[in-house]
């Protein structure tokens, strides 16, 4: 027997987060190897020595199919950086020998820059001290900021739910619009990264003007600016819409949010909780202009909401969990699989792989020449690069009306 | 000939509300009628004289079923409740005098509580006037809350959005919640009737325990009864979700939200602009129970999500609007086209005729037998109820990755 391999899930999860899991699973199967171990909620349920024989959750290929179309992270997910080597030498050991214990070959994680943190401290720990097992990383988040991808499993699918979302949101409004003006102000995930946010421009079309501005963290939000041109919209037509990035920021430095809400919640990587930039700049325009205003947040529905997953977001998440597997089987570690494209018509891309060391901790975000030059919209070449990553449905089993998913329970 | 028909859309659209249109148009045109014509934003616009001749939009089959699939009111809806026929006869004489010019012999309107008060009135008008327009009322509004309807169309597509989303929160919140408690709170529309907010509970199955706990504006809402079961939750659980309406109010009549937020806006009805009540809520419970919280609103998406919408909503919405012609045809005026549940196993529905007279302005709310003796979830006598509401998909057309929609330009 070839032994074992062992996958974690980690960080915020995606639509397609499962469908790379089932790609490791497939593709493990497929090389021969006995068990697939998932550890439950990454590296730190793996070292309370948490986790499950995926066979017993996939038994055939219905249920593989199922998963696929499981929003959230199937093992759970956790949010922890590991500590360097030196710092916490014990933790690595226990590690290492849970997995020696398990008689694990190859070491898969799916996740983001975090993970991907992780995968190459676990790739040097094991190189330094004689450890025979291989470690890739199998990218993954919404964000679309990890460095040498063309973009990450789990964009297309958040683009097409928020350009579909903001799609609908802007023709409902339109039907409800006489004789008033209205400002609508939508909210979408993005810290540094404007890319989900772009996404919101994909709305347009034959039959839709889409949003009428977008901002990005990428370039500095001025108030004042943001204010003359909500007027000279508001004076052209009766409905305006407004994408907003969470992460949106000033020129001092600070988030737009903290200007509504001094008291932020700093999460456990020193991220501050951002929430209510929209709801901030909704009360203020309302305020300003004496009309009726909405914000909007997709809140968690970006990552989650499986049921408008992109099916060529989907194929590509199963495509890197094989090829995952794939490459460590040949004898690759401390690397990850990477999305590359091929070419754009017709759409076609493969996978690429790239030392994990060029990626871990870096960011990537939206050139400043895909945004227009007075940081209110993305350019043509964004729609061009986004564009293929929204097609095609890949629609979930529906059971009682509703999505049917598969859990541990 | 026998002249022509005018058809509008009234209040808050739904994903289903142009399915009724589409229905309009369609018996309207089986029955012989010259044109359709459709109001801009209902009677108001009318009252400017803005309406559309549908003929020019809806030219093929295919244009009908693209109609059926966009959300929002093609035609523009107007909030507006008509004066007295005694405060304000000049107004009536103006509408009548635009009805006659246009030839117009059946006066159909598709709408909620308010909409059926404007077809009262206008039949009232006539009859009293020796008028011999037919006015016919359609319900709809996601709220379900029109007396004499079984249901109306557009809640059980708000429903099986707010279902599959719920669902997709909660699956995506437990792949998160490793060794730290988490709360999440849904508010959903619903001001004084709970019925989508009761909805969340059908995301409950073999594969989601659903929400934990559900308040409706049906009950009193106890602030310290509430957060002794959250408490309560929190101890045995690591992830609690509760969904809300946002019309939840406390013994004194006070709305929670206006805990708050003191200074709510007012809209023409002088009904409360009520967001924030979920906001309020994980605010509270974040400092009260030092775990973090995430408030989601689906705000306009309940009404406009029309990607997640109900086959069987979507069929009885066309068939209320083709039975409004059918009837105002056969002679009827002064009338509204309802829902009739003729069966449960297998659901079956079918449409009947009730006196506007004993409608217009009642408001249906969700029984007290049906929500359990806590006052924090519904009873099975709910879900048997709801639960045929959401059966069936009718996908949107799918174009350059996002839903096709047919609009005015």
């Amino acid at each position: 027997m070839k032994g074992n391999v062992i996958v974690g899930q980690s960080g915020g999860p995606t639509s397609v987060i499962n469908s790379s899991l089932a790609g490791v699973f497939k593709m493990a199967k497929a090389k021969g190897y006995n068990k697939v171990y998932g550890m439950r909620n990454g590296i730190l349920g793996l070292l309370d020595e948490r986790y499950v024989d995926l066979s017993e959750y996939l038994q055939n290929d219905l249920d593989i199919e199922i998963l696929r179309r499981t929003p959230g992270a199937f093992l759970g997910t956790c949010r922890f950086k590991l500590p360097n080597i030196d710092a916490d030498k014990e933790l690595y050991e226990n590690v290492f020998a849970i997995l020696d214990k398990l008689n694990i070959k190859c070491f898969i994680y799916i996740g983001g820059n975090d993970s991907m943190d992780t995968i190459n401290k676990l790739a040097k720990y094991a190189a330094a001290n004689g450890k025979k097992q291989r470690f890739v990383g199998c990218p993954k988040t919404i964000d679309n900021d990890l460095v040498l991808n063309d973009h990450t499993p789990g964009f297309g699918s958040a683009a097409k739910y928020i350009a579909t979302s903001v799609k609908e949101i802007i023709i409902d409004s339109l039907g409800m619009s006489y004789k008033k003006k209205n400002i609508v102000v939508v909210e979408i995930m993005g810290r540094n990264a404007g890319w989900l946010t772009a996404a919101s421009a994909l709305s347009k079309g034959e039959d839709c003007e889409g949003p009428d501005m977008i901002y990005l963290p990428e370039t500095v939000f001025d108030m004042d600016k943001f204010n003359a041109k909500v007027e000279k919209l508001l004076s052209q037509k009766d409905i305006v819409v407004v994408a907003i990035s969470e992460g949106i920021k000033l020129a001092d430095g600070r988030y737009v949010t903290e200007l509504g809400n001094d008291n932020a919640y700093v999460d456990a990587f020193g991220h501050k909780q951002l929430t209510g930039t929209a709801t901030y700049l909704a009360n203020t325009l309302a305020a300003k202009f004496g009309c009726k205003t909405r914000a909007v947040e997709f809140s968690t529905l970006q990552r989650s909401a499986a049921h408008m997953a992109s099916k060529v977001d989907m194929d590509e998440a199963m495509m890197v969990g094989e090829a995952a597997i794939k490459i460590a089987d040949e004898g690759s570690t401390g690397m990850m699989v990477a999305i590359e494209r091929v070419s754009n018509e017709p759409y076609q891309s493969t996978y690429a792989i790239h030392e994990i060391d060029k990626v871990a901790n870096g960011e990537r975000t939206i050139p400043r020449e895909w945004i227009n030059e007075e940081g209110d919209y993305v350019t043509e070449e964004f729609i061009t690069y986004a564009k293929p990553l929204i097609e095609g449905e890949f629609y979930p089993y529906i059971v009682n009306g509703i999505p049917r998913h598969l859990v541990i329970k």
